[in-house]
């Protein structure tokens, strides 16, 4: 155990007091982790989509003031009641879905929605007693997906902890805790294109690069990438990206540009866009037969997936996935071998790095569309 | 070769001439095998619905005079030029797609689609040369799914037959050469129930009850029929369906009913209507996290798929087949070998039985909805 075990934490927090207003740097206390919890002190973070949508809050309910932040990696300081397989000074992974190992979503092979610990984006408080560990002058902020990676120290579900390995860099897996796993799962857990066969992505944010990546391990002969933005093939070839398609650049639906490319369509596609147009035309450019289509993104609470009939008897097949089908304790860790092992590469994802201090300027990269993901280093 | 090898042979045929008037029984000449065909005698046929629905014409553009029939067993009278693996006296099952074994759906381990045979219901003539086989003092007839079997004898191309283990007895595998396959293939091949688990079949006619059939086999220990008739039940409890549900029962959409029976939703279901609102139900029916739907019936051309991305983001499945996913040349063989082994029952789906003289008999019980199969015995 930690000399700080037990007390509560004084320590430095990016705090979202308002809705699209720039996170200010507070002194906030951490209370000690209660029952199956565990406080982790966070050494990296990256930004991602989700976090900047809730901050944004143009679509849902505003939940203010709250510490965001859930890609990350850190160390654990000391666990609550009854966490076993966790212990102060294990290198961690948070993440924004969790798995508890007993309920039926856990206990299936197909599954990593675990009933317990399913992302909730609506909660700020902790599952064990509905109250924040987080507060200033004896105030709540509210959490963020269960993670709150913003703060210097978090404290998180034991549940939601991928246990890595300890010589594995934690400035660059850090980044495994969200987009890149997601996209990386979809193609080599769901869509599992053979070796020499074609794959189309749609979108190429990090989700859909991470995709990309996964087709370029996977062994894929072609990768084909679809986005709205031009800009998005220079970066994309450095996952493996052969071919590029701007729909715009078309005058008929992109899905017949692309079974006109592939004589008849392509082995396996992944989604990553969030957009309802994509999605469908993710489904209708695989090939009959033996076509598969992976939904990734997640689209407004309004869109209505529509397609023909004989498109999906014509033996085709599509199907979501969540979080890239990832148990996140059980199969974490093997995602950070694969990077140890140099078959993943994630140096190629991370394009700028700041200082704990600077984060808002990762929000406005994010905001302007530059890079990649940007890497912010709790320490400086 | 047979002593009729290389001449016509004239013998007695159902012809269809006018749309939903009954058959007439005719001389016709069936002229011998070309390239690549074989000509058999039709020991049994059966009735499907494709046929009744054919014979109606009121769906599609009507072609007549024509000769019905493609759920069949009979045996090898001839063969053509280049015809290697079939000769006189094998037993075959002709079915109304092919396996031409060198196309790229051949070629694929997941599809059936052979581009070369695929299905074709406007073409009445045979592929080789364009021309009918069947002729009435001269006047061709035209063929249907490229099998007839409404006929004494007929020609099929070879790549549309399965030679099948000569003991089999022919009155009872005939109807695996089209809805039984269908159904059970679904299941068994697309949908893969595991042991244990619970499976929800759309429209219980000789499809849907293949379906259950096939969920039977698997081991699954739920088995839910939903029809907007309560007279299948009856019926579909002699095929393992364990419980039944009218969708015209409830105020709420049959998917709820079902969630609610089953703790959020059945492992797999496989839809066996045709109607676009059990296809929506089928699919969102099934549990998230591992739920697989399959869809066989076939809807009318205006039909929409339409459901919330959501449903399938909760790592849902949804695939269509064709034919069950057998190859029918490759695979018969072997479910002709699960009947003969006792595995598949088949008895169960015959209910009636006329001479090839009553033969219009069998199209009265299918109009009014009697039975499953009805098996014509064309030696009497
Ligand atoms: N980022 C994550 O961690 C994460 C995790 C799970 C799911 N998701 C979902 O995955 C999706 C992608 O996430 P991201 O972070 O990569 O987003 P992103 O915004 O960085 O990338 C999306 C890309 O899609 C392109 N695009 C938009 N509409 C398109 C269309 N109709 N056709 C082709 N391209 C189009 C955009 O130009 C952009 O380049 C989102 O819906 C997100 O909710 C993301
Ligand atoms: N019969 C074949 O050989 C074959 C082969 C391939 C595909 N198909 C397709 O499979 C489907 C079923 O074929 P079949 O021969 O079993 O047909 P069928 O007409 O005998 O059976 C369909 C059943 O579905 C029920 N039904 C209709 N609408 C429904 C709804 N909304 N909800 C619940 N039940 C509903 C009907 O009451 C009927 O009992 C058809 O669409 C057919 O085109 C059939
Ligand atoms: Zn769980
Ligand atoms: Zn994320
Ligand atoms: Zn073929
Ligand atoms: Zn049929």
């Amino acid at each position: 155990m930690s000399s700080t075990a037990g007390l509560v934490i004084p320590c430095k927090a990016a705090v979202s007091w308002e809705a699209g207003k720039p996170l200010v740097m507070e002194q906030v206390e951490v209370a000690p982790p209660q029952t199956m919890e565990v406080r982790i002190k966070i050494k990296y973070t990256s930004l991602c989509h989700t976090d900047l949508y809730f901050w944004e809050a143009k679509g849902q309910a505003p939940l203010f003031p709250r510490i965001f932040g859930h890609e990350a990696a850190g160390i654990v300081e000391s666990v609550g009641e009854g966490v076993s397989d966790l212990q102060t000074g294990d290198h961690v992974l948070p993440v924004f879905t969790g798995e508890c190992k007993e309920c039926a979503h856990c206990k299936s092979e197909e599954s990593n929605m675990c009933d317990l610990l399913r992302i909730n984006t609506d909660r700020g408080v902790m599952l064990t007693d509905g109250k924040s560990r987080f507060s200033i002058d004896g105030k709540p902020i509210n959490h963020f997906l269960g993670t709150s990676t913003f703060s210097e120290y978090t404290v998180v579900h034991s549940g939601c902890l991928a246990k890595i390995n300890p010589l594995a860099p934690l400035d660059r897996v850090c980044i495994l805790s969200c987009g890149i796993s997601t996209g990386l799962g979809a193609t080599l857990n769901v869509a599992k294109p053979k070796k020499g066969s074609s794959v189309a992505i749609f979108g190429l944010g990090a989700v859909g690069l991470a995709a990309a990546e996964g087709a370029r391990i996977a062994g894929a002969s072609r990768i084909i990438g679809i986005d709205l933005n031009p800009n998005r093939f220079e970066e994309a070839k450095k996952f493996g990206v052969t071919e590029f398609i701007n729909p715009k650049d078309h005058d008929r639906p992109v899905q017949q540009v692309i079974a006109d490319m592939t004589d008849g369509g392509v082995d396996r596609s992944v989604e990553c866009t969030g957009h309802i147009e994509a999605m469908v035309s993710a489904f209708e450019c695989v090939h009959d037969g033996w076509g598969v289509a992976v939904l990734v993104g997640v689209p407004n609470k309004d869109a209505v997936f529509m397609t023909k009939p004989i498109n999906l008897l014509n033996e085709r097949t599509i199907k979501g996935t969540f979080f890239g089908n990832y148990k996140p304790r059980t199969d974490l860790p093997s995602v950070v071998e694969m990077y140890m092992n140099k078959k993943l590469e994630l140096e190629k994802f991370i394009t700028h790095r700041v200082s704990f201090s600077d984060i808002n300027r990762a929000f406005e990269l994010m905001l302007r569309g530059e890079g990649v993901r940007c890497i912010i280093n709790m320490e400086e």
